[in-house]
C-alpha cells in the first residue's frame, strides 16, 4: 500500500521504516520543518518530505497521523487529501472520534502498543498493533496493513482501548514509578540497584505465566504486622509514600480475602 | 565446608543442592518429620535426615536455618551444636539478633535474594547472596561459603538489609500486585493479558538501565487531566483502586517537580 505519514517522531520513525521494509511504499512524510521530515525520508527511498499538510500530490491509501495526542484534532482538521484515502491516528489513549469527520475519507486507529525511541531498534513483528476503522472496509484495510509488519494484530474498539490504556498505566507507568522509588531507597541505603534485578525479572516472568494474585508474596499477604510497622517507620519522613504503602498493602490483603 | 541445614522448604531445597554441587558437603538436613527431611537428603549423598535439632553427631562448619521467619527464634533456641560452628539464618527481613546468643557459636545471616520454588530450576551463580556475621571471622567464613555458589556476594548489615527489604516490597510485591490489577482490568475488557507483555518487559528493561524517574511516561507525568479523569471514572466502583491511582499519580507528579 501507499502510505503517507504525518509526524517524524519516535512512532513515525519506526512505523515508517517497518512499513517500507515489508513491501509497502511510504510516499510522503510531514513534519513542521522540512529538515525534520527529511531526516526520516532520507531513510525511505521514494518518499517526499513535506512541511505542509496537502497530500493531494502523492499516492495515499492510508495517511497515518503519528503526532502528540493534543495535536491530532488540529492536524486532522487541516489535512488536504485525495478522496478514498483512509486517515488513521496512532494513539493509544485517543478515541477514533478525535479525528472528526473528514471529507472523502474513512477514519481509523493504527496503534502500535510499545514505547519507541529512535535510538533503540524494535522488532515490530512482536509488537501488538490494535486497529479500528470507521467502516468495515477501513478496518479490514488497516488490519491488512498492520499484518504486513506485525504478527499480533487485534481489532479493538475505542471503548476497549481506553480500558487497555488504563491497564497499561497500572502495569507500566505505575510499575516504573515503583521501580524508581525502590532504586531511590536502595541508593539511600548505599546499595547497588543491580541487587534487586534478578528478583524483579523473576516477578515479571512469573506474572506473565500465572495470575499474579495467586503468586503474591511479602509481608502484606502474610499479614506480617511487625514488618509492615517497621517499613512504615522507615518511611516516616514521606507521608505520601507511607500512604501508598498502606493502600497497596490493604489492596493486597483484600484480594486475599476475596 | 560441612553444612547442616534446618528446614526442607524451597530455600533449603535449592541452597542445599547448590552447596553440594560446588564441593561442599551437606552433612544433615532437619525437618519436622523424617519423611520431609529424607526427600531432600535422598538427593544429597552422605547427608543424614533428622527430625531433632541435635547436630552434635555430624560435622558442621555452618548450620543454616532456612525456616519461616516466625520459627527462627525457636529453632535457634533448641539447637544442640558442636562448639565452633556458625549458626546463620537465611531470611531477608530478620536481623541477625533474632538468633539470640548461642553457646559456643558465632551467628550470621546467609540470605539468597531470590524467590524459590522447588519445581523451578534456579541459577544460583546469578543470585545475590547477602551475608553478615556476628564476628569478623564468621562474616569471612559465610562470605567464602556464599562465593562457592554465587558470583554476587555482598556483606550487608541487618540495618541495610531492612532497607533493602523495603525496596524489594516496592519493586516486587507491589509491582506484582499492580500487574494483577492490570490483568484484571484486561480481563474485564475481554482482552488478552499477552497484549501488554512486550510493553511490561520493555518497562523493566529500561528501568534496569536508566533512572526510572527520568524515563517516566503516561498521563500523570504529562499532566493529562482529561485522561486521568477518564481513568478515575472507569474505576468508580472501586474507591481503594481510585485512591491508589490518585496517590501514584500525585507521587509521579511530585517527582517531576523535585
Amino acid at each position: 500500500m501507499n502510505i503517507a505519514i504525518v509526524g517524524a517522531g519516535n512512532v513515525a520513525w519506526h512505523v515508517a521504516q517497518g512499513l517500507q521494509a515489508t513491501g509497502n511504499a511510504v510516499t510522503a512524510v510531514y513534519s513542521r520543518t522540512l529538515t525534520q521530515a527529511s531526516e526520516l525520508t532520507n531513510l525511505l527511498p521514494g518518499a517526499v518530505a513535506k512541511a505542509d499538510l496537502d497530500f493531494r500530490d502523492v499516492a495515499t491509501d492510508v495517511i497515518l497521523i503519528a503526532v502528540p495526542d493534543a495535536a491530532i484534532f488540529s492536524v486532522a482538521n487541516q489535512l488536504k487529501i485525495t478522496p478514498g484515502s483512509i486517515v488513521a491516528h496512532t494513539s493509544g489513549s485517543q478515541p477514533i472520534s478525535v479525528l472528526g469527520s473528514i471529507d472523502g475519507a474513512d477514519t481509523g486507529v493504527f496503534y502500535p502498543l510499545q514505547t519507541f525511541s529512535k535510538q533503540a531498534p524494535v522488532n515490530l513483528q512482536q509488537v501488538p498493533i490494535l486497529v479500528e476503522g470507521s467502516t468495515e472496509q477501513a478496518t479490514q484495510k488497516l488490519e491488512q496493513l498492520a499484518q504486513s509488519i506485525s504478527t499480533k494484530v487485534e481489532h479493538v474498539t475505542s471503548e476497549k482501548r481506553k480500558q487497555l490504556h488504563l491497564a497499561a498505566v497500572f502495569a507500566c507507568n505505575f510499575t516504573n514509578h515503583l521501580l524508581g522509588i525502590s532504586q531511590e531507597l536502595l541508593q539511600k541505603a548505599d546499595l547497588t540497584k543491580d541487587l534487586l534485578q534478578p528478583l524483579i525479572q523473576e516477578t515479571i516472568t512469573k506474572a506473565a505465566t500465572h495470575n499474579p494474585f495467586t503468586v503474591q508474596t511479602g509481608p502484606a499477604i502474610r499479614g506480617d504486622k511487625n514488618v509492615i510497622e517497621d517499613h512504615l517507620q522507615l518511611l516516616e519522613n514521606n507521608p505520601l509514600l507511607q500512604s501508598i504503602y498502606q493502600q497497596l498493602t490493604q489492596s493486597i490483603q483484600e484480594k486475599k480475602l476475596s
